[in-house]
């Protein structure tokens, strides 16, 4: 493999930089942001989905592994989330780079008025890569808009949580070996689950059915719908899980919020036909993949987490090889 | 060595898992949780000192080394404690290892209703080992429960901190050479102190004498006593050091909190009775260990601390050591 | 290259320390504390930032490498400021070393009650160095006092954050290829700022010209005149930026903060002649440097960031190369 030299100046007093021997300029996604479920094919998912599952056997193998060995990501989380933001930290350190932990930002100088944007550019100057947290939507657009290195989207807001769907997604081709074919039923708050909907604007990419499971007040935006019909994708809409579950190949919980419902009579009648109990399992296939994105509340029975067909934390951990795939690919590693 | 390729399914798919070449598969605490002293013979002791006294040459000797390269440790604290967090920390990165920290878990996800056993799960699929300091007695013994990784227990409550006694336990042998045939002289606190009570459990495992100093509304609980009895521990109690001082080998020293005592007059009357000095330890033996679990607040005078009878302060370097040793013990390495 | 093998005894059983093959035992700085700007001659300065090039070229080459592989940091910060703190967690890492992050003082047992020695005395068991950052002034020469391990000071109140000015310094030098003949001007408030008067002091060893531009009530402290000139340090001073702008090499700007004015209609009326602007820049020198310590709310237009002059992100990652050097020497492997 020869070496490429590419120089570029750096500061101003015009010294050429010169990359390091081996370091790969292509490969999809390299020096890009990840912001939003949209901006990807079906291509480009089945090349994540192809070096996540390399990633996965590599950890199955050697635990960790040194790809991204001295690459540093800046872990910026202006509202706390442990589960995102340690799944971003297992994934660099098994890929043998390091992080710089960001996460009191209410306390720190970062939130004394400074810009997102220069908190960023301060930021890329440490760190090669930056996974943000936001409680604004738009903000990790607007911080990609400005950065010189990739960002990626942990959530911002009501807006995207990009990873997470690739997760959600991943562990559906992971658990059945394909996702063309799958009769995908979603089940709660169909109608404020940010990951619902990417999850559903990701799967009209494949050949799938989808069911809809939620109380009324609950059900799936009628925009989504639309776009997904666009995407001739087959949509059944029902209150009822029985309905749909004998069909269903793969069963996506969420919760039910209590503080959604205006009247808290509503919410004791529907709250329990929404549980997944051994009982229900009973009558489902017996290949069927149940998934949440947790924690989970009350919503599946810890009765059920025995069983073959509880996903959710193998769920957890194909998320970690999801996100070391994006590190290495952004970083052009992969 | 040839390797040992062991096969496992993991996930539904039915992929075999490899265990990486040379990863060992047996010797003292492979795969064990860490969570009281009473877990341990005096067998798995002297082991545990045996590879805690190697770490301390090594460390001396080239300061870190990559015995547990790639390995990750979930340092989970659900509350404060920069002293052990700190020491564990150190202890897996002067072996090579990394760590997810996760110290804010009252803000965080993990705090927002998911259960311990939901937490411990999803952080088991990132990490090789976790840590766990919880405000709950038995909080660890539950998280094992759930784990398929080893838990360390830093600290449940009023339950158990056995690393902390571990380390008391272990700087006496390196202090001294050998822990039987010591007099012991624990002075303070003995009621409430959860140091005390686990070092006694395992200083009854050795041929030790055991001196109780205390104000008599601190005295050793009778449980206790009676249980060192039945391990032949001869035993006395005071409330005056000077009945014991001169005979003592190893004097431990822990706080009186003025919050025991009903009567502020009866904590003014003892507290000075219970501080160390040059001048206490003018009639003390030339060769005492004197020990703190730190952080001290006032039970010893900060004269004492350049006298070499002062161990404190290498007390904590110890506890470093032992968690190096356990931590590649339960990892297999040792 | 003969590895030196040095014996000193460690704790109280005499055991022999011997050092790593290849540590170096000499060179500035090795293990000194770094506390104060006024520490430095123009020798150690020549010395730090010929280091700190080095650590500029290799990071452009290869990103990170293993100096100070195994080395771990301690960074104990009593106050928070994210900018500090991550600009030496890069550069730890990046020199392979780790870190023991301890951000929540104020929640920790470290802040119950015990002393700043007995706490430093603690993590230099886990630690190979420090660095601190205190409200309060004299904490780091406090530290260091008691330290066997090097402290550097990252902050100590109203006292001093040296790295800050060494990578002021160091920004200059970098931007223009030399500090001496330069002319410098410093804007906003150089009453109260920290940063100006510690890079006054260092730039007082080169062959400068100095300018401060203020608000009347927000001028240099007379000592430091004084002490200017006695290093024959020429200087003007001036409420108009418009009479040196001109003549001036290098900008510094610092935050004019409404807190320091008792009238606010005197605040309203300076707060916009300190305020630079494309038009400001359009009459400055064509190569001029223009700098701010960060974070800036408002003192510089954004509309400049565009500008080559402008130079204060490239400044945040001169810190990084600074902060790289500190270590490096400090730990004898520059």
């Amino acid at each position: 493999m020869t070496p490429t030299l590419l120089t570029q100046t750096n500061g101003r007093n015009g010294r050429a930089m010169q990359l390091p021997f081996g370091e790969k300029r292509d490969g999809p996604l390299f020096n890009q942001s990840i912001l939003s479920v949209k901006q990807f094919s079906r291509d480009d998912l089945e090349h994540i989905f192809a070096v996540a599952d390399e990633m996965r056997m590599m950890v199955e193998r050697v635990g960790s592994f040194d790809l991204l060995k001295g690459k540093v990501l800046a872990v910026l989380f202006y509202e706390p989330s442990t589960r995102t933001s340690s799944s971003f930290i297992a994934a660099i350190q098994r890929l043998g780079g390091s992080i710089i932990p960001i996460n009191e930002v209410k306390y720190s100088s970062v939130a004394k008025g400074e810009s997102l944007p220069d908190t960023i550019r301060t930021l890329e100057a440490y760190a090669d890569v930056i996974v943000l947290r936001h409680p604004e939507t738009g903000a990790a657009a607007l911080a990609a808009k400005y950065a010189r290195k990739p960002i990626i989207n942990a959530g911002d807001g009501i807006g995207e949580h990009p990873t997470q769907a690739l997760l959600d997604l991943f562990t559906i081709l992971e658990e059945r070996g394909k996702i063309d074919g799958a009769t995908v039923t979603m089940l709660g708050d169909l109608k404020y689950g940010r990951t619902v909907h990417s999850l559903a604007r990701l799967l009209s990419l494949y050949n799938v059915k989808l069911n809809s499971v939620s109380p009324e007040l609950l059900q799936m935006p009628r925009e989504l719908i639309d776009e997904l019909n666009a995407h001739n994708i087959p949509q059944f809409e029902t209150t009822s899980l029985d309905d749909v579950l004998s069909e269903t190949d793969v069963l996506y919980v969420t919760r039910v919020q209590k503080e959604r419902f205006a009247n808290l009579d509503e919410y004791e009648a529907v709250k329990n036909s929404y549980v997944i109990t051994p009982e229900i399992l009973s009558r489902a296939k017996q290949n069927m993949v149940l998934m949440h994105p947790l924690p989970r509340v009350g919503e599946i029975s810890e009765a059920v987490d025995g069983d073959p067909r509880a996903a959710y934390f193998r769920q957890v951990e194909y998320g970690m090889y999801v996100r070391m795939a994006l590190l290495a690919m952004v970083l052009g590693k992969a």
